[in-house]
């Protein structure tokens, strides 16, 4: 499986970034060639040496030469860089990945989490989108729940982590807390707050993007939006509020989702533990549904099942994914799997 | 008012914990004199010296000499000895003001926000509940919007400081978080979690209390049961999934609300705004609604109000609210002056 790729010339646009790496962990992990691999950065980032499978990768600036080259392009940048280079691959026969939020509602390009939409991929035109990081394991978890009644009503809070908003705000956050490790009691004044519009540590921040005219946060349109899209469902409405909080990794969230007819916990439990990708966990083993415990690996880990005690027909449980791997790179990675498996991509 | 109380004999039981410190800090303020407050703690603490008004207090054991001169008694401990001290203060004619959650469902005990129902004092026989440091400032946001029509329904999702669970695990995550931030990278070895089921430095827990059959934990059922009784509703039923954050003073709910009609968000704004003891943030001044700037405050601040985007009559909103102040210490305080007004309490 992973060794079709080999062939393929991979640029990896946004390589210094946080989904950037872990997109060269994950190659790395599948051994594909140091030589296959175009690391794209910005200018000042060109010339550094980046560890790849004990030797390393040179950051390149964006140019002609890497749109020629390129059999396939991961874009993981701001959704001005996706705006321009995702069409100049395409136009160029490679396939973009992208991780903006761009494309993702455009009709003309999939959206695609493989596990739950994976036949969407047919249908691209050089551009697949991936979706936001809280929505691929939202569908993850409700795709393999369909089988259990119909629903179109979904309500969730996220519990974000920082990488999701970059290497800047991880450090920041780090950072904080070394000032509140030396002196908890007075240390606001030696707080300094750039990459979030207050402290993250030792706080929590109700704001993830920028608001709309009906109060919501771009981020949960996103969840909205992006959801009814993979799951093929034009009346399904996502109600979110997303969070904030002073997690380094993976983002967790509690969801409810009303049923047209009660449907039982433990049906929901053995459908959602035979969908590839999903691990459930038991509340004894809580801990194992935490950040912490869920960072660096691959399944979406969902617990906490249970009737909701509001709406009769509803179950509600919680979710949490590695926000950069299934959340980002990993989900980029299996699209062109996906895509390979149906029509292989030929190396230019 | 503050005047009221000063010829009372107040003991304070549990007055080495979080809450007795927030007790102290307020009776301080009120300027209540230090020899007519009784500090009771555990044996270990006996003999120490509290600073209070510039002089100090010593903690004493618990012994008939307090019931004898106690007029009332804040009783923040454990639920045994609440259990075993809160009836013996009652027979000695004091008024215990009772935190633990033994008595908030009883039907001979009044459980009392002020502002809410403020008139179930008077049916006290010497022991008066305060609710769970989630459903006091729950119930101070759905008091207000009554007026705006009737709800049934309530879907809350929680965000919960450390301080709640006292001195022993806000020491824990502030020590967890010196050693991540000496090397966040490969920590984990050197974490150590006694007051938790995992580390919460850099992570979040989904459990607060024991789960119960139903997959509900203790302090998620506490939110429905007691939100019922302070409402006077019956058919109230509130659906929450209760999180532990790793932030040290309060804490936070996403709520929605819904409505048998709809309601727009600015008349729920209006009636929030005009209720005592809430104060309403913009959106624009999001960093007020966090919990490193409400810590110490007495106010429930709510923000975020929006219609829901899944259930046509519902509405949204966010709360934050000092878990220590008006979610414990400064509740118990403000029913002793509920009583004052009502019928004052002779001092023995």
């Amino acid at each position: 499986m992973s060794g079709d790729l080999h062939n393929l010339n991979i640029a990896i646009i946004g390589a210094t970034g946080k989904v950037g790496e872990v997109t060269r962990d994950l190659l790395a992990k599948r051994g594909h060639p140091a030589d296959k691999i175009i690391a794209v950065a910005s200018a000042r980032s060109v010339g550094k040496r980046l560890p790849y499978l004990g030797g390393a990768l040179t950051v390149v600036a964006m140019s002609d030469a890497v749109l020629k080259a390129a059999d396939v392009a991961f874009i993981s940048a701001t959704n001005e860089i996706s705006t321009e280079l995702a069409p100049q691959f395409a136009a160029n026969g490679a396939l973009a990945i992208d991780d903006s939020s761009v494309f993702r509602l455009d009709p003309t390009v999939p959206l695609v989490v493989p596990e739950v939409n994976g036949a969407d991929v047919a249908d691209h035109k050089g551009i697949i989108a991936i979706p936001n990081c809280t929505v691929s394991p939202l569908v993850m978890v409700l795709a393999p729940l369909r089988k259990l009644g119909n629903f179109d009503k979904v309500t969730m809070a996220t519990y974000q982590a920082v990488s999701g908003a970059g290497n800047l705000a991880t450090e920041e956050m780090f950072a904080q807390m070394r000032v509140l490790a030396q002196s908890p009691a007075d240390a606001s004044d030696q707080i300094k707050a750039e990459n979030f519009p207050v402290q993250i540590a030792n706080n929590i921040i109700p704001q993830v993007g920028d608001f709309g005219d009906n109060g919501y946060s771009s981020e949960e349109m996103k969840a909205d939006g992006e959801t009814r899209k993979i799951m093929h469902n034009d009346k399904l409405r996502v109600g979110a509020t997303c969070v904030r909080v002073p997690v380094e990794i993976s983002h967790s969230a509690d969801v409810v989702i009303e049923f047209d007819a009660p449907v039982a916990p433990e049906d929901a439990r053995a459908e959602l533990q035979k969908f590839a990708g999903v691990q459930v966990v038991d509340d004894a083993d809580l801990a194992a549904l935490t950040p912490i415990n869920t960072a660096g690996k691959d399944a979406v880990f969902v617990g906490r099942i249970r009737r909701d005690l509001v709406h009769t027909n509803a179950l509600r449980m919680w979710f949490v994914c590695d926000n950069l791997l299934k959340g980002a790179a990993l989900n980029a990675l299996q699209i062109v799997d996906e895509v390979m498996r149906r029509k292989p991509i030929q190396p230019k």
